[in-house]
């Protein structure tokens, strides 16, 4: 109905986005493809070309700080050419939360998606990007149906909910504890009355149209993607069984030993998520793996305490 | 743009109204009507028919016993129909805040505007009506921004701005500082970065679009009324300077010993507001009359003392 955009008799234009030449629903329509898929976190360029011979369906470049401790910033934007000019599959980068600058530069570089992070360092700890002004589509982090609903509000396409804290750790709960809260959240909209929508969002703080569009729907209107701490190919079932549409991994993968055939088994895990014994051969060869992962949690455990301390 | 619109590919249904017999758009248009005119609050015809003949653009039916402390709620239907058929300005009746099933009867007698009041008693402390769901415009009532916007978004076509717990007290002062809380948000959006306006927003609860649509406007994108303890010309005409649309004037002023007189000079300083000459005239022969309204303001005081014990 035409109706619900003329809010005023004064001026009958609707608010529109900035970026005329990728509009929103384009964005949308591009992050679509990447439903069902498992994206890796990538450090340099024999990682991206690992992850997409494995099957990856998409790559994130990301600092190498980025679990070291210390300020963490976009990746340097010659590491993202070349990860860019040596992969075929889409190819995102991280930009700092508010950094609209790094956005710009990434944007510039080539990527096909910027990652606004949670996971480093803040810019702005008030404002995010507005990211309508861009033509390259967003991936953002929440970890909360109000926070996403805001994201996606400012222009993000894709929704990653996290379990802050959790990136790194090889510790799942604090993610399924996230995903969890917005799904539940999700129902409870879905069986409430219409007239209760306008308080809801008032009380998770988000835009009404978007909550009362999520009741409609059943779900996050755009791409609703989980992280943090998926590690074996039966976290990453998990996250797809509870309602996700795709899983983030983590770049610690790469440090298992035999890192290919652990990629695959994330990516395996994620295609066949209802078919435990799918996953029973996926788990099977991955012991070793597993102990090298172990290990590496303890490591990032220190590396948390360190970053715990320097932040 | 289409664009905005779209925010899923999912569904591209937009939210619509489920009033269809009397779009919001349409609401809005009528309630324009309204703007540089004082309405009066009235218990009875002759009330009524006194304001009508004075020059009210419209008159509020409200509880006699609204004043007068205990549960307040919606006018007799019979008193309503009787002033309904007596005047041919717009007739207002107050219903509960959530009570939409008052809304819905003084729908039926009638009415030519549902408000849903703050003043009288809550039926609902959580949840304001759909007022999307019907065909007659409401009036409601707010002491800031974010709440203004709130009520717009559920489908108020007019906003009073109000100090709370100023109605018939005959002191300005809480509405003054509710108006220019207003004002000055609306300044402060005014200037704002687009980018920051997400933020603002969340916080202050509002839906983003419309918040959006503010700081385009610089101003409510709804007709804008002021109200509570409005009593002299004088009050009417600062309300009005402050950049109100127009005024509700509580129905204590029918107590002054020559109502016809005052109801007229109100009228006039909403219709003068810029202009002190005029104002000084329409000042000039109410001294018996302010008299009057100190000793009803005193009188008022200590009702409010009883309400606040009663309530």
């Amino acid at each position: 109905m035409a109706d619900e955009n003329i809010i005023t008799i004064y001026n009958t234009n609707t608010i529109s986005t900035d970026s005329n030449h990728n509009p929103f629903a384009t964005k949308l329509r591009q992050a679509q493809h990447l439903r069902g898929g498992a994206i890796f976190e990538v450090t340099n360029l024999n990682q991206a070309k690992l992850a997409q011979q494995a099957g990856a369906s998409a790559i994130v470049v990301t600092d190498p700080q980025t679990h070291g401790g210390g300020v963490t910033r976009m990746p340097d934007p010659s590491v993202v050419k070349e990860i860019k000019r040596g992969v075929s599959i889409p190819v995102m980068a991280k930009a700092r939360v508010g950094h609209f600058v790094e956005a710009q530069i990434l944007e510039a570089v080539g990527v096909d998606y910027v990652d606004e992070s949670e996971v480093m360092s803040l810019a702005d700890d008030q404002h995010h990007i507005n990211k309508h002004k861009f033509g390259v589509p967003f991936v953002c982090g929440s970890n909360g149906l109000g926070e996403a609903l805001r994201r996606v509000r400012e222009g993000a396409a894709l929704i990653r909910t996290e379990g802050y804290g959790a990136a790194g750790s090889g510790n799942i709960a604090a993610t399924v504890k996230s995903v969890r809260s917005v799904m539940g959240d999700i129902r409870i909209l879905t069986n409430m009355d219409n007239d209760e929508v306008f308080t809801y969002a008032k009380k998770i703080q988000a835009p009404y149209d978007l909550v009362a569009q999520t009741k409609q729907l059943g779900r996050i209107p755009v791409v609703h993607f989980a992280a943090g701490g998926i590690v074996t190919p039966a976290d990453a079932a998990l996250m797809m069984q509870l309602g996700c549409d795709g899983v983030f991994i983590g770049s610690e993968i790469f440090e298992s030993p035999n890192p290919y055939k652990r990629v695959q088994a994330m990516v395996q895990a994620v295609m066949n998520y209802t078919d435990p014994r799918a996953l029973v051969d996926l788990c099977y060869g991955l012991d070793e793996a597993m102990a090298g992962l172990n290990l590496s949690e303890d490591l990032n455990l220190n590396e948390d305490q360190i970053e715990s301390s320097g932040n």
